[in-house]
Parts: structure tokens; sequence; C-alpha cells
């Protein structure tokens, strides 16, 4: 596909991509593709990512039904970032159970935890 | 500061940085910080990064004036990504001239630009 050729992976061969909520733009998670996760996501219409610790293929929501339906896909202006426009599906994106992974939040020296547990991680991993 | 302990920086020291406009939600850029850079943003109340082409610190607007005011600093999960809040001075946060960085977005097979630019780069940098 064309448009991936303009892509700039980095020297692993993987791409940051930021994913944010496609109604409140709640920015939701940050993770990594490579060009066949990046493939999938935009043939599947799903977030695909690559995952660095197990080293292969997440299909986002493969265990805990919490995927996300791609809306819109953007690259920024030096091609080696990814903006995904997601529908999150469960209304969860973070594996602590959490709507995003950005919920600590730094309160004079300390960070704060600052959005509730949805449903508990034990409930959706089981 | 005991709050950058916690922090986890990849092999280069470094972490990515996600800025967001404060009232809108809209993601501006994507950068990396050293520890250096993050505990000057948190102390200066602006973001300063780290530019890895150019091997030093970035004191965002020290050339265009379109320096990034801290309001909120959030942390992810796995404590390896930092979300910004910002207050965007110029309305301009892309070299490019334009609000975000994020403004080829895919349409088919093709990227498209999807924003205006505000200000002329050459305008900004002389």
């Amino acid at each position: 596909m064309l448009a991936l050729e303009q892509i700039i992976f980095n020297d692993d061969g993987l791409i940051p991509v930021i994913s944010q909520d496609f109604k409140t733009n709640e920015v939701l998670m940050l993770a990594w593709m490579n060009k066949e996760s990046l493939s999938l996501t935009i043939k599947n219409k799903q977030a695909v990512y690559y995952s660095r610790s197990r080293k292969k293929l997440w299909y986002k929501g493969e265990e805990s039904g919490h995927s996300q339906i791609l809306k819109e896909i953007y690259m920024d202006c030096d091609n080696d970032v990814i903006l995904l426009k997601v529908e999150q599906i469960g209304g969860i994106a973070c594996h602590t159970g959490r709507r995003s992974c950005f919920f600590q939040k730094l309160d004079g020296h300390k960070w704060k935890n600052t959005s509730e547990i949805i449903k508990n991680p034990e409930d959706i991993y089981g």
C-alpha cells in the first residue's frame, strides 16, 4: 500500500501510535505498531498493535474484548508518529480497567490517580 | 524529585511525550524528553523537549515564540509515556505553521492535508 511506504519506522521497525477517543478527543493510550500491524489496522478497521514485551502482534481487545474501532488515522509532519481516532469498545482502554492509560496526574511532588477503575482487571482477564 | 524517579526512560534515556491542547483536547505533537528536560518542564511550567536530531535540549518556542505553557502533566499506567496538557502560544505547535502536527489524514490510499497553514514557516523562523 502506497501510503505505508511514506511512513518512517524506527530502527526496530516500529512507530509510536497515539489512540484518541473519536468523540471526546480523550487520549486513551500510546502503543507501537510495525508495518504489518498498521496494515492490518487499516484493513480490519480495528487497532492491531505490536507488543514489544511479547514480541508479537497484539490484536487490541483479543483477551479483554475492549477492541478499538478505527474511525480516522493521521500521520504527523515528520511521518514518524501515527494518531488513531477510535471508538473504544467497553469504554476501557487500559489494562488496569480504566478508561484511559493516562490516569496518574502530577500533584506537587507525587503522582495521584485521577480516574476510577470501571472494571476489575481480574474480571476482564479472568 | 521523587516523582521523576518513578518514570521509566528508554535505553537512550528518553520518554515519548504527547502534548494536548488543555481546552479542546486536540493532540498537538509527540516529542521526546530526557530527565533533565522533564525536570525543567515542571520547574519552568513550559515544555522543554529533547531534540533527538540536534542531540540537545529543545526549549519549545525558543525560535518561533510558540511555546507551550504547562497546565497539567500525566503519566501512563506503565510509567513510560508522558502526556502534557498545554496552552499553545500562538496557536501553532507544528514547524509547518499548522496548529497540530497531525494534519495528514489517510483518505483511501493517500495522505491528505486536512488543516490550513496559519503562518508561513519563513515568517516564523525568518
